[in-house]
């Protein structure tokens, strides 16, 4: 196989190990025994295939389950499962009606009974129960983009003027267990974070939320005002966690498959966080010192680079990031990298992310063209489409952050 | 030993390899045996320190020698080697004498005599012998540097106007054999750049040449340019070359160090160029995901990372690095990161580069500073110092670009 083989057979590893339906069976397979009844809720931008997943798996073990997903996106009848579409990235009135009926479907539960809580992004706007009147919600998070509260803020905030969110839907399924299975999208998998923790302990305070509202003058109602003072639940009990498709998931399937093709792989990060293109010209120079050690080797990272702006042509992180390495690793021979968002979205674009080796600077310089020049207009789109250096796979099905792959396969092996 | 001890062990370790002394006697270990005579002629910021070492070595051996330095580098007497101080970084009138005195030193020795050859940054400008009038060649390298030629036209240009540049001064020495020791001072150990190569073969070509006077339109005497129709030694039979003391070595002394305190050492690169506070967050994202591998590790990177100014405060690129780092390993335990220039030198500053921890970002924000501002305005320095985050060290007597380590140790051990 050639190391661009190689490369594909990586992707499609990795991407394959993310995919919402996989996630959800590897997960199912730690499911405790119950003798009571098992419902399902699941929420966000991947519910409809995780839920599909857990159906096939369950079968008629599952007596009811609710499935809330963003408009277009349910694919077909569930058996046991009822579908709901709903608003994102902005909560509307079914994200409200949908959210009541998950709570009718939990609120009165046996303590054998358990809730399969499938979480996914886009959670936070899909599933909303809101403590106040929606168009007095949607007035404070307005106000609070606005005033530049960060997003810790605005989740401290949001949590209390919810019924769901920081833990509440989980107090509502209480005394039922709740079994939670979270494809996370945030680097770190911060639990109260991913759709705002409707099963997670909620570590902020009361003091914490007043505090945000001084710090930024908020205009807050009585009532509201009155929310934030009441206490989120800081434990609870009857929760199970088990994050899964998670980047660190992502980078482990490519280590999986980089040494079943003979690479040895060094695992350095899931939660890159630096300027794309510094990412790849940090990536390059690892290649340029370790080509001759004499051995297949691959180095992975995952996460989510940064782009700033400087120019007005096209391009994403991962196309940025490749780009530039491409510079970096010129004139090598057998060294390839990749970088890719596993949803298969890189910027406003229609490609993944970029694919480049040590020929993609001088196939793009005999076309008169500079990486240098064509990163300071971030153009890397048209740049890698003229190289075919263009990852295409359309949409993946999952979103679980960018994976980036170097390689490098000595001739003589 | 603290983790802070370690780090102070591991600078040390790694100083100590690249000191111009320790590296010419490593390399004069594998001097050859030879019935002549030994001559010596040292160049460079280094040169004195090399001879110095050399003359210990070699006792009565050495015939005679010629040291070249910059002005107030030489420290001392040294048995049987006239030391000559010269400009730096602009050829002067004593840059030129000097290499005339070690011209007639090498031009009619014998085929089995030996000429040791010592060379270390700064050599370009400390050792010429221009084909031209000095006036007209620091006319040329004017235009030169005004028209934005690069630094490898600019050497392709200046080779052709010099008697010992580009592999001329190892024909010279010719029939002797040379046994060349270079510090090397630039990334990559590109030796026809390092004091513009003059015991190593050239591989730019009179076409080069002539094409890059016609590229800036340069305006160039008639001599001058029929000079760049001469070409130069493509093959030099009776040299050896040792590159010693490279950021490379840098980066191997920290590894052993590393391994006898205990961590397993991974190197990384020794070619860094990226931007120095991208490559600090890299380096954190790595801290974060393998602090809980349960062993101690340590992650290392040599060469030479760049700082964009967007501000007006104090600082250098290994502060700007280790600050940065600062901020992604903010409240991690057991994590260390630290970088400094191998010179003692750091940006227009008295400290040698930066030290941080998982407690600086703390230590700073009680004190009302917030890294990214600091970072804004290039400050690192104020800020470190605040936290007992500078590296201290003074000249070191050796510049071969910088050294970063991360250190991961987890408290069970």
């Amino acid at each position: 196989m050639s190391i661009k083989d190689d490369a594909f057979s990586i992707m499609h590893a990795a991407l394959n190990s993310a995919m919402p339906d996989e996630a959800v069976k590897k997960a199912l397979r730690e499911l405790p025994e119950t003798s009571g009844k098992i419902y399902l809720t699941a929420i966000g931008k991947a519910a409809w295939q995780m839920s599909k997943a857990a159906s096939e798996i369950l079968g008629e073990r599952l007596t009811k389950g609710i499935c809330i997903t963003k408009y277009d996106h349910v694919m077909g009848e569930i058996p046991r499962v009822v579908c709901y579409e709903a608003g994102h990235p902005v909560v509307d009135e079914n994200s409200v009606s949908a959210a009541r009926e998950a709570i009718r479907l939990v609120e009165h539960l046996e303590p054998d009974d358990l809730v399969i809580f499938l979480v996914s992004g886009g959670g936070s706007a899909l599933f909303e129960n809101p403590a106040i009147p929606l168009d007095e919600l949607q007035d404070i998070t307005r106000q609070l983009l606005a005033c530049g509260a960060d997003i810790t803020e605005i989740n401290t905030i949001r949590k209390r003027l919810s019924h769901v969110k920081g833990g509440k839907f989980a107090e509502l399924c209480a005394p039922a267990k709740v079994f939670s299975i979270i494809l996370s999208d945030i680097i770190g998998d911060p639990l109260d974070m991913i759709a705002s923790g409707p099963a997670y302990p909620d570590h902020s305070t009361n003091t914490d939320a007043l505090n945000i509202v001084r710090k930024y003058s908020l205009k807050f109602s009585p009532v509201a005002l009155n929310l934030l003072s009441e206490e989120t639940p800081k434990e609870l009990p009857n929760v199970e966690n088990h994050i899964t498709g998670s980047v660190r998931q992502l980078c482990k399937a490519a280590e999986d498959e980089c040494l079943r093709l003979g690479y040895e792989p060094h695992f350095l990060t899931a939660s890159l966080t630096c300027e794309a293109r510094e990412a790849g010209s940090f990536l390059a120079s690892i290649a340029r010192d370790h080509i001759h050690d004499g051995k297949a080797q691959a180095y992975i990272c995952g996460g989510e680079t940064v782009v700033h702006l400087t120019g007005k042509g096209l391009g994403g992180r991962n196309q940025e990031l490749a780009l530039s390495a491409a510079e970096g690793i010129a004139g090598l021979d057998n060294v390839l990298l990749f970088s890719l968002g596993s949803d298969g979205t890189d910027g406003p674009t229609d490609a993944a992310g970029g694919i480049v080796d040590g020929n993609t600077c001088s196939i793009l310089s005999e076309q008169g063209i500079q990486i240098s020049a064509v990163l300071q207009n971030n153009d890397a789109y048209h740049a890698l489409k003229k190289c075919d250096g263009l990852i295409m796979t359309g949409p993946t099905g999952t979103n679980v952050n960018d994976i980036t792959v170097l390689l490098i396969k000595p001739e003589v092996l």
